[in-house]
């Protein structure tokens, strides 16, 4: 079929030639000319046949602009699937402003990274029943070729906060094993770390494509000297435990997870200055070894 | 080769087979007669040709008075791996023990589960070169066939620090899947979770082989009705956090993790009753909408 | 002076009386007429001098609507104050709403709980100096009386933000102060625990007003086998943690405070049933000691 | 009366100043010359009255050979206290040690820091009723002059099980403040954040000591310019993790102070750089915004 993609980093251009391998027709647009197939929205518009389906795959930031400008030149029957990394509160607020034009929404987290092209992106739609069928022929020429990697989580919002939860989850699973590659590291007993790790890629009950990753990762920097402790957060495990926390849920790895990287982010970290504030304060001008009273 | 082999539960009994299918001699003893191939360990040690090997696989609370029994009846060149779920710590002076009768002694972290019998056992062992030289074949025998699972992570104990610090990222990992599965059972706007969960074995950046025992789990039983929110703790996870303390690295996944299984066992937390307690105090005969001051 | 209060639940209605006692005219109205002294919000608007002052002290469910209410009696000049513990986040709103009839808003955190009839209520307050200034004799006549107790702490919503922290400290103060007490109920060779708290008020490190109401709280029994391990959460704890994510502060010990209490209010743990399950899997039908893998 | 203290510095010093006050005759040795009464542990030991008590106030690494040199001059019916930081575990050993030679061993765990000169210092001990009777008038020389302060916590090793959990709490405590004040430094309308802690220490919930010192940091230093965000640690919050890790008491909030310090005793975290190495490998040359796949 034939659709409009607005959005062509490294998720969105990727997806437009895993969408082409497959045989679909597709209409790109971005703000870089260089990459952009056409050199407007609404040009994109005009170029697609009806019912049009356009696909937005921008930054969080822009998201909601984008889809207004697409709305105004939509109609009864359209539909606009959101694939960034959007939060799911805003989804509803979508769907109610599109169908004003009778138009559709349907909102779709995307997972898989630089990887996708190769071995497709894991989708998860949330949006109603006829809005989704619509779509697809591109959600099936998009996902693995196995059978998982889709799934039609719900209503409006499902599928954003499916993959708000994956994220979430990811978190965690990413901390917890770093956790690990530390403690090993400081072993004076274990002498070959690396080695440890790739030998757990089989047969164990931590065998993941994490693992593989890190095994990778070691392979080209086996104590991993040449990067910095230094990792930035996208929103999604925020967007997770502010969930959680409305909703009752403990979630102490993820929380955990979260604020280990809240740390790295921190040149110096005011609240450790102010433990070390009040240990001065009762142990005098004290040294490290006296101080806790 | 001929290997004697103590303990026949689920491990030991499974790992015999895999052995004798791969062409060993296994001589098994266990203190269950029925399972049992010799009725005493002496029996056991009489039928090994020399340099004999023992492979000890039984609850770590008798490791230490099992591997004081067959060292008595060993000599020069001999070797025993201890491949259950021991400390690390306890490593060297069984190392010692052995080397007073000039055998050797090799630890073996052993993971896999029930099902090490069909996909082989990630082994992780620690000892010198030619005493896990010696066992070689016996570990090319029960290891996955593949690339991996299989490592020589250093000296003595450094097999089974290496097998605790996989357990505790498993607690970690476990944990994370576990918090955004309640979290994704809680949210209204989420309609399939078992569908959910499924869907992310392929393409997404979490899949792995706890996710695949998840979707197991949920094929069964969709929602866990049938299962108790009770997790056991079987001394690995500990082990970690200790090691982790005494090291200066810090763990907050994996704690959380372990921290959550011991209030699960826990039949009402005593935490809680003062916190409760304290509620009480500032607040009066408080409401529950009242109390916090 | 002479002001109006809505909500005299066991709060409101001991600051009315700490008010009385300093010489206020206090107004007072509750939807159950046995404690109300007027029969309409109304009622006492039109017993007021103007400027008026109306104090609102009721639950955070109701307060928007409330003060919608007394908006509409308002004129140029008069003063809300919320005293409740609203979310900060409604501030900016009601200063607005009443902006419009030319009244002014000022939120007010409040401490003390039942101790501040005769101890003060400790006061954190936010908006404009010359609205602040208009209701200084009243927060006067509910503050202690030493030097601390009250502090204007910047624009709208100050107030209620300084407050949120505070619970949130609160919050995870208890919960240390809980976790030490079960480890020392736990510990074989501390025989006399309540005797050990007790001994704390003085001289050490951590003696405080909480640690004075466990003591309380032992004194009427021992161990607290008379309390049931639960803790409700009153919202500014939640408000805490998701101001936190949101700004990119780590709360590592206010969100685990947090989330023991989400788990004291469950029968059974979701996330447990989920490890329960995957150790299941992993395990077989693994007993206790053996499952983690 | 008259004893031996061995260990002048900032601790040690300070109490043989407030037992000289309280009329006890104190025969002081240090390894520094310059401020020691007597030039060897013989001959401190020469100019003390049968039964001859010494308190012991030295590093925990030295703690041990001490009593030992100590133990070599003793004889029936004498005592030794160790008052340093000591982990619990070593005290059994060391009153097995002393009661060879028929000298008692009590256990002191000491809090309250360089104030405690002047106020007191708080007093948990541990041992036979005998032994502790024997040393009553030291302990209600050192210890504060109301009611509290002072615990015979019971046998061997109570005291230093008792003040081990006490400094625990007060990581507790004090990472829960330090928090609560990153966030409010970091909300944008809070503008006094200074006046707002010293508000706190009036009829609030959480009034403190603790809270007392950090309004103290900030009068001299109102935004903790000139601290460095380093907290070490001084062996006694390990030990309260290990020992509730092997009594199965889950402690987060503790736990999560000592992690938070030793994140701060790191130039660049390990974990850290490998959740950014998986982030790397997941995400291509990701941009910061778009790597959590």
């Amino acid at each position: 079929m034939k659709l409009g993609l607005i959005g062509l980093g490294k998720m969105g251009g990727n997806m437009r030639e895993r969408l082409r391998r497959a045989g679909h027709e597709v209409v790109g647009f971005d703000t870089n000319p260089q990459i952009a197939d056409v050199s407007s929205v609404e040009e994109m518009i005009a170029a697609l046949p009806s019912p049009r389906v356009v696909w937005v795959m921008v930054p969080d930031a822009v998201t909601g602009q984008v889809i207004e400008e697409v709305a105004g030149f939509l109609s009864e029957g359209d539909l606009v699937i959101d694939g960034g990394n959007s939060p799911w509160y805003n989804d509803e607020a979508h769907a109610a402003l599109l169908a004003q034009k009778g138009a559709h929404f349907v909102d779709c987290g995307v997972s898989g990274g630089v990887w996708g092209l190769q071995n497709g992106y894991a989708l998860m739609v949330g949006g109603p029943d006829e809005a989704v069928a619509l779509a697809q022929p591109i959600f099936d020429a998009l996902r693995p070729q196995g059978e998982f990697g889709f799934v039609h989580a719900g209503g409006h919002g499902a599928g954003h906060f499916a993959k708000m939860v994956h994220n979430g989850i990811e978190y965690g699973l990413m901390q917890a094993y770093a956790e690990g590659w530390e403690l090993l590291e400081k072993a004076p007993q274990v002498v070959n770390v690396p080695e440890v790790f790739k030998s757990w890629r089989e047969g164990t009950v931590i065998r993941s494509w994490l693992l593989d990753l890190m095994d990778n990762a070691m392979d080209a920097d086996p104590h991993l000297d040449k990067i910095e402790g230094y990792a930035a957060d996208s929103g999604e495990g925020r967007w997770t435990v502010n969930a959680a926390v409305d909703l009752g849920v403990p979630v102490p790895t993820i929380s955990a997870a979260l604020f280990a990287r809240f740390v790295s982010q921190q040149k110096d970290s005011p609240a450790m200055k102010m433990v070390a504030a009040m240990r001065k304060q009762f142990g005098g001008h004290a040294t490290k070894e006296e101080a806790d009273g």
